[in-house]
This record gives structure tokens, C-alpha cells and sequence, in this order.
């Protein structure tokens, strides 16, 4: 591993998922944006007895909804009202969201509050909250749970969303020893692996393997929509391409918002792809088979290794 | 459609399946190439009673791995030998040794036998029937059919493969009617979707909704595998990446030689593309939220366009 992420003790990626019953469970329970992310966390706590009460807020009518479709109790009228005497605070608003929300309920925390987060990119929220969040600040556990979908909303959500993905905790130097053990048990009990490592080797390995690849198909999508045989290429769409630009439905805004937090991340890998897209069409210009051979054989294993 | 694809008058898309019973069987069928592609051929027939016996041949295993699965009932040991007395060959090897198989068996043809492929690029193959095939060329009826996987060979092949593709075809001035009328009917046996057009305009669509594609994952996949988060990058894989490198495990002979003979569409998608990545890299660079948000929409509309 190049970036060095340091597996949790009790619940790595392999080991058993603790038993839901030593997680302690929490009473009322604020969810700040209850779209498909925030909505299967209440869920997935709601499907296992892990909360007492679910108040969700949103911009918008993720919360109206989420309260119709039975996700979340109440639907509060700010992010101040939602947090308050909350025993868990969960952030899965967007990032400019989340980063502007700090502010907002820090000082409304109760003393013994946790708060964690779903936010594709950590470094800024981290920075946001550490520059916000005052004596409440150890009581966050910056989090990024691996799951998501080309739907969104509360209609998409579901407790089993987080089974089998990886969540990555990013505590700091600051953060409290029980509330980093309590966030991690939680995640661990939705069926998440959970991992933690640093912020910045977060946001590079998160750049690669989903900010960046979102970046291309959106592009590659961008290419055929502007270019002479838009609806020759949605007619004959085979499973190749189906699958390939799967991501560039994704929301415009959410996405927007993720590349431009990781933005220097996002274009160092750009800058990689680019040069090895060059190597490949110089190959492929000078008809050389055996190079274009074994530059393909690369890229295949590669893929081959994920399991 | 900028390509003016010509619909076939009885079974384009949208229109019934043509019975079954309405085609009229073959007798002997030689398969060339008995791969996923060519071995589904084979059960597709088999299963609807079109074919009386299969022979097969290939270069390397296949053909005695398709035997053993019964896919063809005799493995020959050239494709002379494969084609003689057969009343249908299909072509289905890789494109280099389908271009390079006309001579070899042009002669041999009985004088009713009727060929077709399954090439993913048709003008070099038409230029290689046309310039070898001598008499015989009226009766071979070019065809693609938009099926595959990233597996291969014979144990993948399966009767239900082409159930819902399209397939093209690409008949030529001198195709005879009533040979362009069986095939036709063959193939829309199988459950696909038979369209006809031109082979320029097919190589064209397909360089954009295939191959290019392909060249653009491999280099993705070529990058992270070359950079310093290879093992990371494959730990941490999301259901995004996953799905939009799947066809980066491809076969990569197979696909130097599909992107080299399709060689000047698919640099021409290239282009468009490195122009596309540009405008949003900029924009990402810019931080100019308005511009990324409006490029991301012209990408997501147009895949969420693929039905």
C-alpha cells in the first residue's frame, strides 16, 4: 500500500462485523440532508434499533419526503432545530453544505454529542470543522462510507446500502478516543469494512478510483452528446459503453461540487491519464501492434485484480 | 439519425421476432473461429433446430474445448476442411483472420453456401471479401452483431446471447437479395434486432459507442495501474469504477487488432474527446462552478438518454 492507511483494530476489512449488540445505541438521532447517502443511514441505524429517534433536515424536500417515506420521525425546519438535544449529528449534505454547517449548530451541540459525516472529500470538511466546531471539535469523526448510486433522494434509500462497502475513518490528532471507537462500531454495524487513514491519502486514493473517473466519463458522455451521432450512439449502446457511462448520470451540482473540493487531486490524475492516453494513441498512429499489445495487457491486469 | 442507418423492411427494431419456423434451416454449418462469439452462434442455432451439424475450427483450443462442450459436432483441422460441403460458414475470428480466411476457402465454397461474420469493423473485411472472394461475394452477407463480454471463449458462449442486441448489416451492391433476406432472417431468430447501413457510417457509430471507449478505459486503467496507487486504487474500488472499467479487462489482442483496423475513426473520437476533457478541466481549473455544472448537465442528459 503506498499511502500506508492504518486498518482499525476490531473491524477491518476480512475481520467479523461486531456484534450489533455492543454497539451502544443512540437516542435522538439528526440527519442533515436525508437524500440517499443521509437516508440509508437513518435506515440502516432505524433497521437495527441503533437510534431512538430520527430528525432529518434538508434543503429542499429530501426531508418532507424522507419523513413521508417513514425514514426519519421529524422533519425540522433548520439545521439548528434538527440538532438540537440530538445525540448523533449526521452530516450527508452536500460538501459546500457540510462545510457551512459547522458554523451553524457548533455552538447548539449538547456536551456529549458525536457528530460524523459522509462527505466524498475529507481534508476540506476536516479543515472547516477544526476552524468552526471549537470544543465540539474532538467529537468528530470524519467519515466517507463507499456506496452511492447513479440515483439519489430519499426514494433510493435503503438500510442495506452500506453492507460490504468499505468506510473510511479519517480522526485526528484532537479527536476523543470513545467517540472514534463508538463512530467506527457504528459503521462497522451498517455491514461496513471500516479503515482509517489519513485525510490526504484519502482524498488522492478517492481522486483515483472515483473524483477522476467521474471527471472522464463525464467527459467521454460530453463527446458523443456534442458530436454528430448523439442519438446513433444512444441507439446502439451495447453493455460496453452502457456500463462504462454508467457514472455520467450522476448529479451535475453533487459532482461539480466533489471536483472542485479535490480539484488538485482530480487534475494530477488527469495530467497521468492524458500521458498515458498519448502513449496509447502514439501506438495506435504508428500501427505498432506488439506496443499496443502490451500496452493494452497492463491495463487488463490491472483491471483484472479487482476482485 | 445523422447516419441514415436504413431500417430492414420486417424485423428492425421495435418489430416482432420473425417466426422461427420461417427460416429455413441449414444443413452442414461451418463456425470459423469458436469463441464466445462464434460458439453462441452455434447454440443459438442449435437451439431453434436451424443447423444440422456444426463444424467448427480454430486457431489454438477452442474449437476442441467447443467440441467437448458440444457446441459443434466435429472439430476440423483447417478451415478448408471446415467449409467443405458446409451450406452456411460463419465467420467468426478475430478481424486479421477473417480478412485473411477469404482466399483460403473462396474456392472451396459449395456454389449455394451462404457466409457471414461477426466483425466489429466491416469496411477492411468487405474490402478483403470483395477482393478475394471472387463469385462467391454476392453471397456473403456482412454482419456485426452488437453482443459480447468481457469473457471469452467457448464456456462463455451461450444459445440466449444475442437475444435483444441489435445486429447490422452491411449488405453491398452486389449482396444477393435472397441471400441478404436469409441471413437477415438468421439473425433475427436469434432475438436480435436487425438494422442495415452502410459500413462506413457502421464503423463510424461504432469507433464512438465501442471501440474509442475501450481505448479510453484502457488508458484510464493504464494509469492508475502504472501510478502510485495501482493496489489502492484496486482495494477501494466502488461499484463507479468498477462498472466503468469493466471493459478494461478485455482481450488485448482482440482489441489492438479491433482499434488498429478501425484506426482513423476511432483517433477521430479521440479528438473530440481531448477537446471535450479540456473545456472541463479548464472550467474545473477556473473553479468556475456555473461552467462545470452546465457541462456536467449536457453529459448526464445524454446518458440518461441510453434507454
Amino acid at each position: 500500500m503506498s499511502g500506508d492507511p492504518r486498518p482499525r483494530g476490531g473491524f477491518t476489512a476480512g475481520a467479523a462485523r461486531p456484534d450489533t449488540a455492543t454497539v451502544k445505541p443512540f437516542g435522538r438521532v439528526a440527519v442533515i440532508g436525508v437524500g440517499l447517502i443521509g437516508g440509508s443511514v437513518a435506515a440502516a441505524m432505524r433497521a437495527r434499533g441503533l437510534g431512538g429517534e430520527f430528525v432529518g433536515y434538508s434543503v429542499g424536500t429530501d426531508a418532507r419526503d424522507a419523513l413521508a417515506r417513514g425514514l426519519i420521525d421529524v422533519a425540522a425546519g433548520s439545521v439548528q432545530a434538527a440538532v438540537e438535544g440530538a445525540d448523533l449529528v449526521v452530516l450527508a449534505a452536500p460538501i459546500p453544505a457540510i462545510c457551512g454547517s459547522f458554523p451553524a449548530f457548533a455552538s447548539r451541540l449538547s456536551g456529549s454529542a458525536l457528530v460524523t459525516d459522509t462527505a466524498s472529500t475529507k481534508r476540506s470538511v476536516i479543515d472547516a470543522a477544526r476552524a468552526t466546531m471549537g470544543d465540539a471539535f474532538p467529537r468528530f469523526v470524519p467519515a466517507h462510507p463507499i456506496a452511492g448510486s447513479e440515483r439519489h433522494g430519499p426514494g433510493a434509500a435503503r438500510a442495506s446500502l452500506y453492507e460490504g462497502c468499505a468506510t473510511i475513518l479519517c480522526p485526528q490528532p484532537e479527536t476523543d478516543a470513545i467517540a472514534r471507537e463508538r463512530i467506527g462500531a457504528l459503521w462497522a454495524a451498517f455491514g461496513a469494512r471500516v479503515v482509517e487513514m489519513d485525510a490526504a491519502t484519502h482524498d488522492a486514493i478517492f481522486a483515483e478510483v472515483s473524483h477522476w473517473p467521474h471527471a472522464a466519463v463525464f467527459a467521454m458522455c460530453a463527446a458523443i452528446a456534442r458530436g454528430p451521432r448523439a442519438a446513433d450512439a444512444q441507439r446502439f449502446a451495447g453493455p460496453g459503453l452502457r456500463d462504462s457511462t454508467r457514472i455520467g448520470a450522476a448529479s451535475p451540482p453533487l459532482w461539480a461540487d466533489i471536483l472542485l473540493d479535490n480539484r488538485a487531486a482530480v487534475l494530477d490524475c488527469a495530467e497521468a491519464f492524458e500521458r498515458e492516453l498519448a502513449t496509447l494513441l502514439d501506438a495506435l498512429r504508428a500501427g505498432d501492434r506488439e506496443a499496443l499489445v502490451a500496452y493494452l495487457e497492463v491495463a487488463s491486469r490491472w483491471r483484472q485484480g479487482i476482485r
